[in-house]
């Protein structure tokens, strides 16, 4: 069987490179010629709206997949009359849109930050006047990694703000004070069987993710698992998801989630009886699920911009580096470190030495 | 950086998994155009000794290794012309021939079964008078899972032991009554660095073997790894190398040694801290080694000749199936079932169950 997979970056090749044991081939369309998923998988190069490259892609694959949620719901709707595509074209309606997205979760009962939607400058008046600041003023659609955000603390950047982000469909997001952010990487097959990832613990800088740590029976799971089990049933979702939360207290504000594996679920290669990666893959395969559970105590380090060699990674113990093939440049994930140590302090010891490697946090 | 492989079959496939993620790429040199490890690796169609393709390989690749110890010699010298060539081409000298390797065995004060070299029928009378019967025939070269080797009970099966091996320079082994077989899987680097595996404990049917388990703290282990030492040092070795011994009491006898990956180590992937392809790839890399420590209760259970699904392998909790891409055929290894369990009993509940399923050893 072959596995094709929407985007050809660093999560296809993570996916690719845990299916390929289990007797798959992978193929993915991508823009890029040197998309960093070929070491382990065949590259159609192409636009995403490409007619001609979807067309091809269905032709070689018996079952599609993402490694990136902003295909254009048109393409995935597409491919969903020729091959079956996990997950449904549906849930980019949803995940595209943050105001899809936080309505859905109101819908479903669970929380989330005060937000409100902004079409003008007027509005984004109106929702300040309702939510109050400092709030973050986001594009409903194409942010990610902190981009296309803009955080409004006086009433005098309100105008500002709304020129930063372009002036299109946006939501205001009250800024709340949290004590910190996890995300619940789970996984549900066709079967509609379900498996739940210890809670990462997430670190950012710049908004971007620098630091994740597995928590195993964290006092939040039973919460966290409540509140993604109502959006995978109700998405009746098969794949791998990443949703985020604030915490406060003992209270999950739902900020957003991934259709797809996630950079805070990197630690399960190495941290998990079975990788987000690989179950994915026996999500969309149609097969049994994975176990889910912890191995050892684990956590993941990304490096941005900037690389050690190999042997400076390996020198430290209970290190696993994840290369992405992919030139170093300012902002960019190349590679991310994978820690598994016996205890919680051997981990954290192990972080600070890894957090002074060039392109990790502390660097 | 790219690593040549002699050989595109399932070991250079898992070489290829392990060393991709650590940001090395792989191109094979195989005869056949379907070898398996083109999955995670660019093939070279040709023969071993096809000085174009070996230019070709040398051309693209910075490091070579093997996957497979049968290369012409002349092939692996001519490669070390011109690139770094782990292991050294001498090691298949004594790799290759059966009487090489055990007089070094014996060189080095490694115990052996009793041996003889046999030249003719008259020099296997010799041997058989010195050794005595029963006793095994082994062509001195070429020989694996079995094949050109033939036992002999009787005096009177002499002739057609001598003619069923093809009548070519052999040696005769002493069929020694023993309690088990062994293998020590482990790896040096170019700064002579060496890692010892957990012992193997392998169980052959039909002169394949069919299910390895890690014995992790086993008493035979200082032994195993003061003889492997005494080769690996020797012969100033790179690589991963594994050793087969056969025990009798708290003696080993050494049977032979593969220059390279070992079927009897597949069961590093889940089961050691790092799997003996990544230390491969290190060794070869010149990277410090990975912790070679036992990860959980491990065994790999090989499939060979046929296969069940995916499914019907992770319908059994704690497997990982390892599909080759090959299509199944009698007698061909076609994949392996790595297990990791919580405890030694439930390892051996898990073997029980994988030993059901087509082309397991129970099947």
């Amino acid at each position: 069987m072959k596995i094709g997979v929407l985007g050809g970056g660093q999560l296809a090749r993570m996916i690719a490179l845990a299916g390929v044991p289990l007797g798959y081939s992978f193929v993915v369309l991508d823009p890029s010629s040197d998309a960093c998923a070929t070491e382990a998988a065949d590259l159609i190069q192409g636009a995403y709206d490409d007619t001609a490259a979807l067309d091809k892609l269905a032709a070689l694959a018996d079952v599609i997949t993402y490694e990136f949620e902003n295909v254009p719901q048109a393409s995935a709707r597409y491919l969903a009359t020729k091959r079956p595509v996990y997950p449904a074209a549906d849930v980019l309606h949803v995940a595209q849109d943050r105001l899809n997205e936080k309505n859905l979760f109101t819908q479903l009962g669970i929380q989330t930050p005060p937000y409100a939607p902004v079409n003008s400058l007027t509005e984004l008046q109106d929702a300040v006047n309702s939510i109050g600041l400092p709030a973050v003023l986001k594009t409903r659609t194409q942010g990610y990694d902190g981009k296309g955000q803009a955080v409004i603390k006086t009433e005098a950047e309100l105008a500002s703000a709304w020129a930063s982000i372009g002036e299109v469909p946006a939501i205001l997001e009250g800024f709340i004070a949290f004590d910190r952010e996890i995300s619940m990487i789970a996984v549900r097959n066709t079967a509609g069987e379900i498996r739940y990832y210890p809670v990462s613990e997430n670190q950012h800088a710049d908004g971007i993710l620098r630091v994740a740590r597995a928590k195993p029976s964290d006092a939040i799971t039973p919460l966290a698992q409540s509140y993604t089990q109502k959006l995978l049933e109700h998405l009746d979702y098969v794949g791998v998801i990443a949703v985020e939360y604030f915490q406060r207290g003992d209270q999950l504000l739902a900020n957003e989630f991934a259709p797809r594996v996630h950079n805070s679920g990197h630690w399960t290669i190495e941290g998990a009886e079975c990788s987000q990666f690989e179950n994915h893959v026996r999500a969309v395969a149609n097969l049994p699920l994975g176990n889910t559970a912890a191995l050892g105590h684990a956590a993941m380090v990304n490096l941005i911009g900037d690389l050690p060699s190999q042997a400076e990674i390996m020198q430290i113990a209970d290190t696993h580096p994840h290369f992405y093939g992919k030139a170093p440049r300012a902002g960019r994930k190349v590679a991310h470190v994978g820690i598994r140590s016996q205890s919680s302090e051997a981990l954290e010891a192990t972080i600070a030495r890894v957090n002074k490697l060039r392109g990790a946090a502390g660097a």
